[in-house]
This record gives C-alpha cells, sequence and structure tokens, in this order.
C-alpha cells in the first residue's frame, strides 16, 4: 500500500503526493484555510463568493477563456467554499499535470476577479441560498449547527442574506489578499505521479506564490437545547449532535467503532431499530462529524409527523444505550466494516487526495492505513465498554423541523 | 486496459468479470429484471416492495442474522428497485468472494419472506413516497417522466400509494416467482478476481437458480407539452425533455457529444450563459438519459419566482441553438472531456461493475473503452453539424414546478 510523501516548500505550501503508479490519473485537492469561519464580520459568504469570482478570469484569459483551458485538457473539476476552507478539486490524466498546475497558479497568482462579474457571483451565491429551503434536512442542520456553535463555526458556508448584500469588490479584494495564500494551504495529489516530478511542476508554476495563513477562532459551544422549526412540508426532518472525541486523541478509534456499532452497516443498531423493525423511517443514521478543535456525533431521521414523537423516542434511546456497552460480535463487526470501507477507499485516487489533504489539515500529518489498522486493532471489548461507559452520549442539541403544530406537545 | 470477459451459465445467468489484479476488492452489480416497468398492473411498488422485503431474512436466518452476516464478512452494499431493473450492489474484499456469493445465493433462491415483517416494508416504502413531497427537483422529474410516457415507463420507481396499500403477502410471493430468477439476470464483477475463480464460485452457489425473464412493455410516448405543478416552495423547478438517439444508433456518440457542448464541463455551454453569464441559477445541467428503446436528453434549471421566465428562455435558446452547430474548439474540448471521463471510470471497480451491468442490459454486450474512443475520434465537425441540423433539439416535453401562481402566464 502507498503512502504520501509530504514536503513543505520554502512559500510554505505543504505538498504530500501518493505515487499509484498503476493509475493512469491523477486526483488532486487543494485546500486553502479559507471559509466561513475566518470570513469578516458583516461580510459572511465572503470566502463563497471569492471562490465564484476566482474562475470569472485569470493569467489575462476572460471566465470563458479560462473555463475552456481547463476543458481542453480535460480536466474535471469542482471546487467550494466550506465552513472552514475552501478546496479546488481535479482529476486528470497525468500527462496534462504540469499545464494544469500551471493553470491553477494563474487563477491562484493572477485572478482576475473583474468588476463586471461581480454581480452574477451574487446572484449565483443568493440562488443557493434560496435553494436551502426547499432541502428539508440540509436547512435544519444548518440551523442545528448555528445553536450548537457560538463562535463562528455555527455559520451557514453559503453565508447569510445580509453578508451577500453587503459584499463589494473592493471589500472582497482586500478579502482575497489577506487570506488566499501559500502559507497554510495544502496540496494534494494521488496517482500516476511522482513526488519529485510533482514537486518539480510545483515549484516552477505555485513556487513564488506568497501569503496566506490568518488565525482561526477557537470552537465555542452553546448549552445544549432543542429548536423546533416551523416548515410547510411533508415529512418531519429531526438531527440530533452529541459531543465527541476528536481526531488525535487516543480513543478517537474507540468512539469511531461505536459509531460504526450504531450506523456502519445494514445490521447496525439504527437501520435495524428505527428502520427495519418498526419502518418509521426510509432514511436514518449516525455519523461522525465535527470542525478542527470540536468533534461531535451527528444523527438524522425523517419521518411523518404522526411518526416524529415515536422516532425521536427510539433514536436517542438506541444512541444513549450505547453507555449500556456493546457486545463482542458487534465489536468485530464494526472493525470488519471499518477496515474495508478503508481498504476500498485507498483504491480512490480521488478519495484518497481527500483524505490527506484533510488529514494534513486536522493532524498535520497524514496517517497511515496500517496506523489506523493498529488502532482498530487495539480496541477490545474491555475498553470500549469502559470508554462509553465513562462517556456516555447524552444530552445532545436536538432540531425538529416540519408541520411543528401538528406534531405533539412533548418533542 | 482490462476488458470484462462475458458466459452464460446453463441457467440462463449472464457472468461479467473485469480482472483488475492490482485491486485488493471487489465491487459485484446484480442486475435483476424486475422493476417499476413490469410491477403487475394494480400493484405499482411491487418490485420496491419485494426489494425491501428480501433482506427480512433468508437461507434460515432472521433479517438480524442476515444483515450480521453482511456486516461480519465487511460487505458493504447497496440495493434498489428501479424503474426498469433491481440492484444489489456490492464491495469487498476479494478473498470473501465465495462466502458473498453464498449469501445472496440464499437470498435469491431461499429468501423467507416472512408474513411478519411485511407491514414495516410497506411503512418503510411508504415513507419514502412521502420523502418525494419535500425533494422538488425529484418531484418535478417524476411527473415529468409520468407525463411523457404512456407506457409503463412513466411510472414512480417507489410505486403508487394505491399499489403499496393493496399489496399482500401472497400477491407479492407470487410476484417474486414471477420475475426473480436466472434468465434475464446479469452479474457483474469488477476487482481482484479473475473470470475463472468467479465462473466456479458462482456455479457453485447460483448454479441451481432458476426461472425470471418476463416479458417487458415496450415504451410509448405521449405528444409533447407542458406541466405546470404548484407547489408551496422557494423555488421554480424547470425540466425539459427532448427525444435523442439510444445507445446502439450509428449516431449515439455524436449525440453524446453534443449533450458534452451543452453541459459537459464549466466552460460548456448550458453553465456559462444560464448560470455564469446571468446568474440565473446555482445549478443547471443537461444530460442523456432513457430507458431501453426510448433515449431522451433531459435538462434541469433551478430558479427563483421572478427568474424563471428568463431561465427557461435561455435553457430552451440554448439547447435549440446546438442545431446551427458547434465550433472545432467546442467538439474537441468535448472528445477530451468524454475521453478523460471514461479513462477515470476505469479506475473505479465500482463504476466499472455499473457500466458492465448496464451495457450488456442495454446492448447484450460490454463495450471496451478501445471502442468507445475510436467512435468518438470518428466523430468530426462535419458529421455533428450535419447530424445536428437534421435532428434538431425541440418541441420538449416541459414542466414547472414551484409556487407557480407568482409565474408569468407566458410559461
Amino acid at each position: 500500500m502507498a503512502l504520501a510523501r509530504t514536503v513543505t516548500l520554502s512559500n510554505g505550501l505543504i505538498l504530500a503526493v501518493e505515487e499509484q503508479p498503476w493509475n493512469p490519473g491523477v486526483a488532486m485537492q487543494l485546500l486553502l484555510p479559507v471559509g466561513a469561519v475566518t470570513d469578516p464580520e458583516g461580510l459572511e459568504g465572503a470566502a463563497n463568493l471569492l471562490e465564484g469570482w476566482l474562475w470569472k478570469g485569470a493569467g489575462g484569459r476572460d471566465a470563458r477563456a479560462l473555463a475552456e483551458a481547463f476543458d481542453d485538457l480535460g480536466v474535471r473539476r469542482g471546487s467550494a467554499a466550506g465552513l472552514e476552507y475552501t478546496t479546488l478539486g481535479a482529476s486528470f490524466l497525468a500527462g496534462q499535470l504540469e499545464k494544469v498546475l500551471a493553470l491553477y497558479a494563474d487563477v491562484l497568482m493572477r485572478p482576475a476577479l473583474p468588476e463586471d462579474a461581480f454581480e452574477t457571483v451574487r446572484q449565483v451565491a443568493l440562488q443557493e441560498l434560496a435553494s436551502l429551503e426547499d432541502q428539508p434536512p440540509k436547512k435544519m442542520f444548518t440551523a442545528l449547527r448555528r445553536a450548537v456553535f457560538e463562535s463562528p463555526h455555527g455559520r451557514n458556508p453559503s453565508g447569510s442574506l445580509e453578508g451577500l448584500q453587503a459584499a463589494t469588490p473592493e471589500a472582497l479584494r482586500a478579502d482575497f489578499a489577506r487570506r488566499y495564500g501559500a502559507r497554510g494551504s495544502i496540496l494534494a495529489l494521488a496517482g500516476g505521479v511522482s513526488l519529485e516530478r510533482a514537486q518539480a511542476a510545483v515549484e516552477a508554476t505555485l513556487g513564488l506564490w506568497q501569503g496566506g495563513e490568518v488565525t482561526v477562532p477557537a470552537p465555542v459551544v452553546s448549552q445544549p437545547h432543542t429548536l423546533r422549526l416551523e416548515q410547510h412540508s411533508a415529512q418531519v426532518q429531526i438531527g440530533l449532535i452529541y459531543p465527541d472525541v476528536s481526531i488525535g486523541h487516543p480513543e478517537f478509534y474507540t468512539a469511531r467503532l461505536a459509531a460504526q456499532v450504531l450506523s456502519g452497516g445494514m445490521g447496525a443498531r439504527l437501520f435495524v431499530e428505527v428502520r427495519e423493525k418498526r419502518g418509521l423511517v426510509y432514511s436514518v443514521y449516525a455519523s461522525p462529524n465535527g470542525v478542527k478543535g470540536y468533534s461531535y456525533l451527528s444523527a438524522y431521521a425523517g419521518t411523518t409527523p404522526e411518526r416524529a414523537e415515536e422516532t425521536l423516542r427510539v433514536l436517542r434511546a438506541e444512541i444513549e444505550r450505547l453507555a449500556q456497552g456493546v457486545s463482542a460480535e458487534e465489536l468485530e463487526r464494526a472493525k470488519v466494516g471499518l477496515r474495508t470501507m478503508l481498504v476500498m477507499q485507498e483504491e480512490s485516487a480521488r478519495s484518497r487526495a481527500v483524505s490527506i489533504a484533510r488529514d494534513l489539515y486536522l493532524l498535520g500529518r497524514v496517517r497511515s492505513l496500517e496506523e489506523i489498522e493498529a488502532a482498530i486493532a487495539a480496541v477490545d471489548p474491555e475498553r470500549i465498554n469502559r470508554y462509553l461507559a465513562k462517556n456516555p452520549y447524552r444530552d445532545p442539541w436536538t432540531a425538529i423541523l416540519g408541520p411543528v403544530d401538528q406534531i405533539v406537545a412533548s418533542l
């Protein structure tokens, strides 16, 4: 199994390469620490707007010529500004690496950020914000995260109506100069390319990129409480957030395996108890989640108003019952499931590039598969049950979104 | 590049294997020709219910023991009943192949289909149907396909309220006996396994599986028309369906490249004209689609009520402007984009297994990458422009879903 090798260039950019010699393609993930958490106060959505504006021309090309230049190289790409960072992802044939990096260097170092395209960028962001209204599960979790975090970690990554409306080209150009830069940025490559070739190509294109690195506020959470959100919808969306241990914590994989017992397969507790035995929902899951410095376990169920109370009750009971322990068979199954998932992910260059960039952002290093496997193997029934008894999941933040007035008051 | 090898077993089951010697995992896609199109009249949703009921026990195991048996082997699986077929998909480590196939043989040949689990299966299906109400884009396309097809191809793959309510254990057991079987079913494997080993394992487990093959009605379409669907939502969902050529048609790749010019990258016409220049939408795309025997190009845009009219006008204008031809540069870019996508897909065992099964279902054989590349290379500007002039996209079926009374009457 290949292992990512990492170097830090003189401008502070971190480059990581995982070579897959059999692979004719390369997946790239560039992670820039530019997200909603560091949006200027009153300019919520600035990272989102910048990410859209970035593609409106670079290196002397207008927007169309820039897009066509990427398409000419056969680059499949996606980019997004999120809560903590902006990612520019791409997949292409390995032979195109140098040309592709030269284009990204134009985007990062020589963007046009043209005045006349600014208004359409804002309109697209406003459309994105409006579309949230028609996605009840996403709307519910957006409101729930806002309730959990008192720090900017509760912001909507898309921005706020006020912030998007207040933004001006001048303010965003200043923000671009402040936040976009080599320091703190991570470039991960996985596929048919060596570190040596990649480093030469990156130094030739992004070697003179400067700046970057802004201070990220520490996460601060509220006291757990319940949100009831009225929405004209057919289903009731239920979301729970429980505090959890972060990556890097000695019991991180213990908690990860507990989440797997809850929701790691079709024999896992939530699927069996909430869906298969009682038919309460079409969709139910729990998943480990979080931001740098604060992790949580989130759980979701969507159901009809008349079954909402029972669904919430069973969902909470199953999660909180973990404190009573898991069986040796459940733990074994969770280990097999987690290990298979890891091995399968190794296969895809895309998911490797994403994992490598995320590991470097959260941990400052890349975990090897062997390291993760050893940590998983070291969790035995006694250890997980002692951990769960001492660290019970309870007292969650709760959100209920839907035709709330149809739901009994006990929710 | 590996090529799938195919054999037909004596019971009619088609087995296809694409060997990827470097891959520690295997992806499996089992395609059964059991879908909404062959649901019995009055029992719409039967394929969907059967797919859910299937997992409630098999080979002497109850539902929980069956799910745990899969989890014990580290099988990541998903299954779904669709419009034309049911798919059972799985990923696992190559060493587990024989045991995994033995479990699937239990599911297909010795399912419990227990009476006492039937009601929860129905409840989950009803929850799924209810959740459609909260997914406006999906709801719109479901209604639009129903308007396009006069044959059962317009059915909702999830079923109808009446059909789900009318279903009984007896009727579904009879339907299972009629539709589930080896003949007409396709088992595709991609990953670290040889055809020889796979064939031995399949013969040992599924060799005695019998039955299958029901007659599928031919697709019949209506005259193109417009649907206006009132929905309390923030956005207006716009959908278009244009007739197109099917896979197997000599100009299939010509039409595929035209769709790529429209929507194949961020420099493609729809993204540039509808989103990037005018900021009308957050999301817009066109994609080739269809059922066996009838293909179409579908297009989507979601926007605010006040911009719906302009969005529909620009969307249609861009699609119908294809008849005036594409430039040599656009064609070249479309070719590069399509080729890169194909090569990237080759890398993933999961997407290969899905493609192989789908090719065998639609074409009766697996297209090699070389064959597809040669067909794409053979399309030159003269050919595509002659084709588009003679086969213009025009006169679509149209659906508009949203706060219709806020939209001007000209839509």
